[in-house]
């Protein structure tokens, strides 16, 4: 793998990352394909809207099909039909959120599977041979991903194991094709945000990932966290700011020096009738749009804008039909990867600053349809 | 509307009808789009896939979004953003077997809503009305589909009344780019069928539907019921076989000159995880698939058969991933709609005979995927 930063902008940064499975133009938000798919879409919507990098659970795929399977049918891009570069996640966050029961142990960790309550045990080492047969190109550490808030002990010792297990990570790691990143914890306590960094580089990454944010701090916290991290870390590596977030996050996270960016808002959201716009959120379900002609955003230029009413999309969401989740997922996440080439662009002519201004001036006035 | 017959093989024809929005070729299969959306797939998806005329039910629509709404919003076409031929049907089939209570007096049905119970009254008149708001090409009558078995004073009155019904939709029907086609009831009694044939004939529509099959009776009884309405309605105005059917029934009615079918079996099946092969039914969720890499069938080009395996299909079926429907959709639409290229094609070239031996040859020998 390798990083080049072509443009900067105060922090910001506009770059490209070469793996085995083509070129990601950074800023990038990559589409969450949890079991191998981007609900509702194919590799080929997914081209169209200009997805160059999707994201996969390690977790998900684990328990269901299986890495072994899915190696011996080819590895996850040929499972999938996806040619271009793929992400998987560690499974940390899924086991702490998802399992059912688990137990962290110095040698990893158990739990329960949330499908059948099997049990299992993941090591670092695990974590890594499940990734290798997955054949990702980029591959993440197993971490601790503590809760909000945690008393600063547990957060040490939480980092400790973190710290120990990328080493061993890294270790394990053998597939040149592969890049591996490593994931900084330590909560919100800007010390053992530093710490974690620091050692994490001195063990030497791909690239790097702040870990641990989205898990129900105030927002401040959230940036001073990515703040002392992006201090810290390497400027010639990938930044990865996991599960991060709502367009006005990503943009925030971008100002402060983030490269990498994965989120299921964009297709959760499109499922439960939430949709994103240039003027902010709108709740297609809403009865104001019964009878609106207008697409869902007239300053988008999406094939659902292109082609369809807010009122049919109303009405096929209202009525249940399969094909409103795929139009809306196919629309936001157009918006979302309409907006990573919109602030490249601004890095690009150095107006990132302007262009903020404009993204927040243009959700206000708009109230009504903002109410949401 | 115009209907031309380019090719005979035996009873089966072949030939073109010419609506306002594109032409048909007969024989043809009507993708079921029930409430303007043919389940998880777009209108490109459709087109791809060779479809020319899509179906929607009168009675769904009627009830939601509304037909008003509809007219408003410029039609059913424009509201979907389906630009080829539409057909609607009468809603009376649907009134008869998902309204809650429903009634049938002399002037219409009176029923409430399998949705929220609210009441409604449909008049043969109404019914022509609400079609002319959602502005398709091909038209249906209101008329009664008894269940099986009825006997024989039920079905003669019940036939009576839908033939008095068709003579009120006929005069009713003014919108010249609709063509209005009556339905020939008549339960499974050979003399009632051709009473209720020459009726319509002798009101005179642009196309006839044999109505108040496939609802129960023994296969035979189909086929008779089909025999007696073809000798009877004219040689020169498609016929059309509603709610036929599967594989099998489609080209046992085509052989016996039947033009146009619709059916929701091919979305509804897919979205059970049932997959239509040249070699007979599959259940995608069968363990058996677990690690197959073949494609569904390898005698098909579809888009999912040359780029997805059994076993990733298999995986998002038991995974509910919503890309399961779309994929399995578009694949059983494609058989059908191939399947009725291939029918029509042997029309032509006058080896229908010997294409449905081979149809069946096919099927044969395969038992092990032959058993759902």
């Amino acid at each position: 793998m390798q990083f080049k930063i072509q443009a900067q902008d105060g922090h910001a940064r506009a770059g490209i990352i070469l793996t085995p499975h083509g070129i990601i133009h950074t800023p990038v938000f990559m589409p969450v394909g949890t079991l191998g798919s981007v609900k509702s879409l194919i590799p080929e919507d997914l081209k169209a809207i200009g997805a160059e990098i999707i994201l996969a659970n390690t977790y998900h795929l684990y328990l269901r099909p299986g890495h072994l399977l899915i190696k011996k049918l080819g590895g996850l891009h040929r499972f999938m039909h996806w040619e271009g570069p793929l992400l998987t996640d560690s499974g940390g966050y899924q086991i702490y959120s998802l399992a059912k029961k688990r137990e962290i142990r110095e040698e990893g960790v158990v739990f329960r599977s949330h499908i059948d309550g099997s049990s299992h045990f993941l090591t670092p080492e695990k974590i890594i041979e499940i990734q290798d047969c997955l054949g990702s190109d980029i591959i993440m550490c197993l971490d601790e991903c503590p809760p909000y808030p945690i008393d600063y002990n547990y957060a040490e010792n939480s980092l400790k194991l973190t710290t120990r297990w990328a080493l061993q990570c890294k270790l394990a790691h053998k597939n040149k094709n592969q890049s591996l990143f490593g994931i900084v914890q330590g909560s919100f306590y800007p010390d053992l945000r530093v710490r974690a960094a620091l050692s994490l580089i001195e063990i030497g990454f791909d690239g790097y990932a702040i870990g641990g944010l989205s898990v129900g701090e105030p927002k401040e916290k959230t940036w001073e966290a990515v703040e002392v991290c992006n201090e810290v870390l390497p400027r010639d590596k990938p930044r990865y700011a996991m599960g991060i977030g709502l367009p006005e996050d990503i943009l925030e996270a971008v100002s402060r020096g983030v490269d990498m960016f994965d989120c299921v808002v964009p297709t959760r959201h499109a499922r439960t009738g939430t949709l994103f716009t240039s003027f902010g959120k709108l709740s297609i379900k809403q009865a104001r749009y019964t009878e609106d002609e207008r697409p869902i955003d007239e300053a988008c230029d999406c094939y659902v804008c292109k082609n369809y009413s807010r009122a049919y999309l109303r009405h096929l969401f209202i009525s249940k039909e399969l094909l409103a989740y795929r139009l809306n997922s196919y629309h936001n996440l157009y918006y979302y990867l309409n907006l990573m080439a919109e602030i490249r662009e601004a890095i690009f002519k150095g107006t990132l600053a302007e262009f903020k201004k404009k993204f927040y001036e243009r959700r206000k006035g708009k109230g009504e349809e903002n109410a949401i």
